[in-house]
């Protein structure tokens, strides 16, 4: 049995620090335990009393009457250390620890914390700071939680991993009023050792686990998370993860342009995307979209269809829908035609409003069946409306009779205040809303494809130095990688430049050569537009001009073609991400830029093309000729692919400008800046 | 008494068609006014009863004892017609139907909807299609919602206007669930006779009513609408308004560039936006920031702190009121001592996190009355945990307590399923809300000053021509409202080009003028760095090419500047706005654009300014010059007075680039397009 099998199914609990009174936090696990039937032994440790709650208790943790499988410690920061050194001492395989004032409160809580990690020797830690966990699928509580006064608290399909132990209690109590059922759920608190990811990565083997939804606010190993996250992937359980920090002022340092406009949050995004991982927006997504993920249906597309008897919630649903990417096809003839006699009147549209026919229950299921029958829908949702509120089964049970005969997804929206019809519905897996955005959040999910994650490829070597490349050497980098620079040539003197200038077109490139500038053209390192026979008197004037130029670059000058940039982003927590952008100052100012985590699969380099706003610009705008879109996605597959065959070797890379040519001629990188470690 | 009023508080009411089943359709209003408390008479009308639910009935309308105030029409669309007719006929102030089947269906529908009209004569009529009303301030209830099903409807200074009957029973039943109290709630339904401006205008002179929240899917007399929103401006009275048709396919019909970058949905946002009405993307929001409103605390600023005992939750608040635009300051010294005495450990941080100190009412009164007596805060936001779920009085009352010696808004958060105390909470004038996002808009609204409408304008005459005006003549108009042109003059001949191409400087613009032609540069008519030796030959090149041609415009060239485009967008419906954009392509390609509807006050000028993403260009970016702001805000508005003052004789105009000079030098416009009617 491992620490994290011990952890989750224990046969028996010692409680350290239990109270007497079993309102008090100090009080609730050994009550908890109790009142929700955990079929083990439970064993309170408390020097002032003799029994609690029924059960004998010992005055200390050498006394117990043997190795407990987990070990609650619910004493002070004080007097916690002592305990756990106890626990291990008699051979427990996990212990809890609930106190605060630890990690979170600074170095000095940082350094208790970890005497606290070394007091448990090997065995393993849930804390401090935690809530505890609660084990559903076995009815196993092992928490302080204020969610377990609920007494009904349904077994399901969905786990739960939370950095924090509110969220934990919030996600059970409004899951077990929703109808939601829960197999474990595990609050990690500090980290002290158990991290989430070790948790994903045992419930990706969990057989009670189908779904699992985090809480996070950072991750501590990311290395490990995208492990876990990567095997669920395979296993296919989907894993749907609420982040906060969107808003966070603090950003990555900006070790390049590209660097300075991607926020850690984005590099979040990426990193949780090239897992195949489902980030939410909204916290209430994260329960509804997971508990919808937790059951059985999935979709095979986003084109949807709404039934309703009141066109207002049918118009909030279909407008929330189409804001997140869905579409609600009109209803096909044949549909038309056999929802109208069943009704009996012509209908047209959709959401489908069947108002005028009045509220019927075999109505509504007549109607719900040929919607999941009809080719045009990969999803159906129901509203269920004011009506209900006279008589509450009226739709529900509609749905769930009709939902019988297919196995699309069917969703409930409820538009009045009736959680017990939600509930219901959850209960029995029909996933219910009562937020348009919820249900067009749950939709979304169905819809998605399992994630086709992009193989992991090993590193190379390279035999190049460390230090900054000049221009010259960081395209011929890229070329190695199958990206195609401009014509140029290199000249160490003004005469050099002249001969150079041959055969390059009739408008050049001249740029100095200066490994430790930055920006060329900031300090007026660039010349364009340079008629051949001016190249060698316009690299004789740059060079006396910039002493620190080591020579000059002579460069055909790209007419026509899209201008992007291209670079990789290196979080030096979270990995390295490939950035795309249109090019000049439009990535900056206007932050149209696209950013995966590697490795990154074609199906993705499309995906961040087809997603810019400057989409447009390379499909050819107001006249202009299609742009080699094909040729930028190579490109930015190229350029992937050098990043993560160079690993940590490349420190920064960008290619801005990067021509994108008109169809058939593909791409020329312009400009490169490369560091090597 | 107005027929309106005689609606919203009849002493009499009629129920043509009232069913004997009181769980029915037809049945529910009677019952559903005798159960909520109606002091006057009710007169069921139905020919086959003599009594419901305890009222003598009446076989007719003509029977009735006298006129009634109000009479619902609950019979079928076929005999709804003869029933208006009666109801006149007999001098019934309004009538109420209920019955669908009319103009939503269609044309056929339309024509049914006119007759139903007529047969009103001067009586008023509410519906058809709508599920009536509900008057809680008066206790008079005439609808068949379910929402009347609740027994418990508490009254409050909310009111609501709904285009669909179904969310008006969302809202109700949503609203007495969580503790919100309602004056009045009115279906307009299709709006045969009584818009949803009239009943908006109607409750800014009701004294029970204090904010009025608009569920609308569009609006039929914008006129009428604007009137009624700007009295409720003037009045202090707040109007939050959700609108469907966010993910509308339609668009305004494009009537130049600009016209086709503004979807109808933006136009409905500056529409909004322009008569200081709230609106919220959320459907949820509708009722909680439109409850909050109603409450009487408004905020300062959006400088919030938050109190929590749950560090998750207090960080999931944080986050959401971060991108909503609130700022939450570090606690400032004099507070964090007082708190920390109280609590006995030392705080830091906002969120302030009191979990370390235990859960104890003396403690959160405390702290929640330091936090509002700092002065480093506009509104408290304080979190309700998982704790509450054992001790649920415990926050709530120690917020009831502390929030009377203050007049800043407090808010409550709801991290667990508690929905007693939520309702607790809102009854007593302390919103309380279940997600982030909120809470989030809940604060937005609060810290909102209340609107500076810009007065209107009286029209101008204008001694032109309709039709579309050349490149010159459109700028000449555009100066005469205060926005320079270029430098430039009109040459006829390639002669007189060459003539005027003195003192324009070194590099020069040759342009065809062609009232006709919209793109000019698309057909090759624009020449651009010209010399000034060889504008003659230019401009005799472009007249030989392009017959369509009057002549030639020779301009100065303008170097540096940022470029922007300045627009006007005429929404046949809606009325006039304003588009500022960057200039080129990134307005169209990136979106980058404000819109703001007419009249224009100084103040939206300057935000329309300050909120583009290319106002880092305008700042000075990457060391380039700071441009004339101020002389561009100027020029919006001088393009904005134009608007008005040209009123409807101004079909399109539009200046793209306008050029923003470095600070000083103002703006130039380069290139212009007008078309009078």
């Amino acid at each position: 049995m491992s620490g994290l099998d011990a952890l989750l199914r224990p046969k028996s609990v010692a409680v350290v620090g239990a109270s007497t009174d079993l309102t008090k936090t100090g009080g609730r696990p050994v009550g908890y335990l109790v009142r929700h039937g955990f079929a083990g032994d439970v064993w309170p440790v408390n020097p002032r009393a003799t029994e609690i709650a029924g059960l004998r208790c010992f005055p200390d943790v050498a006394s117990l009457p043997g190795a407990p499988d987990v070990g609650i410690v619910l004493v002070g920061p004080d007097r916690a250390e002592q305990a756990l050194r106890d626990l291990a001492a008699k051979g427990c395989k996990a212990a809890i620890v609930l106190a605060g004032g630890y990690g979170e409160t600074g170095e000095d809580g940082a350094a208790k914390q970890a005497r606290l990690r070394a007091a448990c020797g090997t065995m393993r830690l849930l804390g401090p700071n935690t809530i505890g966990l609660v084990n559903l699928a076995d009815r196993i509580v092992l928490s302080a939680t204020g969610a377990l006064e609920f007494e009904d608290l349904p077994a399901g399909g969905l786990s739960v991993v939370s950095q924090s132990g509110g969220i934990l209690g919030a996600l059970l109590s409004r899951g077990a009023a929703a109808g939601i059922g829960f197999a474990r759920l595990v609050a990690t608190g500090n980290e002290g050792d158990i991290e989430a990811a070790e948790v994903l990565d045992h419930l990706v083997d969990d057989p009670a686990t189908r779904c699992i939804a985090l809480y996070l606010e950072g991750i501590r190993n990311p290395a490990a998370f995208r492990r876990a996250a990567r095997r669920a992937a395979a296993a296919g359980k989907p894993v749907v993860v609420f982040k906060v920090g969107r808003s966070e002022a603090g950003a990555l340092a900006a070790i390049s342009h590209t660097g300075a406009m991607a926020g850690a949050d984005r590099m979040y995004d990426a990193f949780f995307a090239s897992l195949g991982v489902i980030r939410v927006e909204r916290f209430a997504d994260l329960l509804e979209v997971s508990a919808a993920l937790a059951g059985d249906r999935r979709a095979a597309g986003f084109r949807v269809a709404v039934l309703t008897s009141t066109g207002g919630a049918g118009a909030l649903v279909a407008d929330a829908t189409g804001l997140a990417g869905g579409t609600l096809p009109p209803l096909d003839p044949p549909t038309a035609t056999r929802i109208g006699a069943l009704i009996g009147e012509a209908v047209a549209g959709n959401p489908v409003d069947v108002t005028l026919a009045g509220v019927r229950p075999d109505l509504f299921r007549g109607a719900i069946t040929a919607l999941l029958d009809s080719p045009s829908y990969d999803q159906l949702v129901v509203i269920v409306g004011s009506s209900a509120l006279a008589q509450p089964t009226l739709v529900a049970d509609a749905i769930l009779e009709a939902r019988a005969g297919s196995t699309k997804p069917v969703i409930a929206y409820v538009s009045p205040h009736a959680p017990h019809i939600a509930a219901g519905l959850n209960s029995r897996g029909v996933p219910a809303s009562t937020t348009p955005e919820g249900i067009a959040a749950i939709l979304s999910a169905l819809a998605r494809p399992a994630p086709a994650l992009a193989p992991e490829a090993p590193a190379e070597t390279l035999d190049l130095p460390a230090g900054p490349m000049d221009e010259a050497e960081a395209k011929r980098l890229f070329a190695r990688y199958g990206i195609t620079p401009v014509r140029e040539a290199v000249a160490r003197t003004a005469e050099a430049a002249q001969a150079a200038a041959a055969g390059l077109g009739d408008r050049l490139v001249v740029k100095i050569l200066a490994r430790d500038i930055a920006h060329k053209s900031d300090i007026g390192g660039v010349a364009l537009r340079v008629a051949p026979a001016d190249v060698g008197a316009t690299a004789a004037t740059l060079l006396a001009r910039i002493p620190q130029a080591e020579g000059v670059l002579v460069q055909e000058m790209v007419a026509g073609g899209v201008e992007m940039i291209l670079g990789l982003i290196r979080d030096p927590h979270l990995g390295t991400a490939v950035l795309l952008g249109a090019g000049g100052t439009a990535a900056e100012i206007f932050g149209d830029t696209a950013l995966r985590m590697l490795p990154l699969s074609p199906g993705e380099a499309a995906a961040m093309v087809r997603g810019l706003k400057a989409h447009r610009l390379l499909a050819g705008f107001r006249g202009a000729p299609p742009a080699d879109e094909a040729a930028l996605v190579d490109a930015v597959l190229a350029f992937a692919g050098m990043g993560e065959a160079l690993g940590d070797r490349l420190v920064e890379a960008e290619i801005n400008p990067l021509f994108v040519l008109p169809a058939g001629q593909g791409v020329r990188a312009a400009d490169g800046v490369a560091i090597l470690a």
